[in-house]
């Protein structure tokens, strides 16, 4: 079994090359939450693309418990407004795309298929509460953190918001309650005056340390 | 004081860019966990270029709860390999830069600079610990997320792993009971054979869902 980890590139000077300071700008430096919306359509096709991207990155065990609803439809979206808190509705009613991150509560299922060196690992999970619970938000938060990013990889704004009635999402959405809404992110073009004056980033004397 | 909300950038036809497929194949689809690194240093400006990108996206009311302790002296070095389980040890011990990423649990003492708009959410978040623990939670791991797809920005391949004594770690490098360590990462240039084989994502029809 532990043949499937094998290492298969192999060279001593695998030089990676660095992301360019447009792509810099882009995902980190220059990106901005967008607070309006153009009524340029978000496509399906561009929605998809964003998870093609977000699904890369690491997940401690390849556990990957994020899942993903995008809200296409007038009446879905009339449902999800209703859920949001008051100053959310707003946004959330024009942004052209919208998707709810949630969690699978039940990731664990797929324990034989995402991390097959150790399959045993789905019984420790399904017998330990803390643990899953605890893998879930930290893995299915990384993953939200990989998929704002991949949102403007493909040149759209993502307005990630928190207010929201998540009991009454989960009620309306996920009715047989394996999934449990985490993030709702508005997702479209840039429409006008969408950015508000930048928030301060704490200084990094109290944020980095070295030993 | 809602001025400062006024937006500041006026156009309705704000176009951004899209990634292009070297930055997508760099933080995205062909990035890989390292899991041996060449002896090429990582300098202290390059782990400071690494959060001076993560800084910048977004968290709930711009909280920013996450703090980095970077390992560069190989005294402290020793100290977290001691920390490690075992299957850890050698990684941790070989790569040329450790973070260890760790949640500031009084993050709300800098609400007032953070989020000057609603200063008093410190007093909120002092009294209420189930959503002061709880946005720490979701806010430091989105930020973790976006250091992990910093480190690779900067031509770097990073190793994000769990397995770990927090409380050991937490006791050595935090005593003062503020910080808690929720991931260590290793940095560095990917060295001899350093890829697995790279795991399964799972199929859209159990991730993405439509309405």
């Amino acid at each position: 079994m532990t043949s499937t980890l094998a290492p298969i590139t192999a060279t001593s000077t695998t030089t990676l090359p660095v992301l360019d300071e447009a792509g810099r700008a882009l995902l980190f430096t220059d990106a901005r939450t967008a607070n309006t919306f153009a009524d340029t359509p978000v496509t399906d096709e561009e929605l998809s693309a964003i998870w093609d991207l977000a699904k890369w990155p690491p997940t401690s065990a390849n556990f990957q418990p994020l899942r993903v609803l995008y809200i296409r439809t007038p009446e879905a979206r009339e449902r999800l407004v209703g859920h949001m808190n008051d100053g959310n509705k707003e946004k959330t009613a024009a942004a052209p795309a919208v998707a709810v991150l949630a969690v699978d509560t039940r990731f664990h299922e797929h324990i034989p298929t995402v991390f097959p060196i150790r399959p045993e690992m789905q019984d420790v999970l399904e017998a330990d509460e803390t643990m899953r619970t605890g893998s879930a938000a930290l893995n299915s938060s990384l993953q939200a953190g990989y998929f704002i990013l991949a949102v403007r990889a493909l040149g759209l704004a993502a307005g990630p918001m928190l207010g929201y009635d998540a009991a009454a999402i989960d009620a309306d959405f996920f009715p047989d309650g394996r999934w449990r809404t985490s993030l709702v992110v508005n997702i479209g073009h840039p429409g006008e005056n969408p950015w508000f004056p930048r928030l301060p980033r704490l200084d990094n004397e109290h944020t980095v340390t070295w030993a």
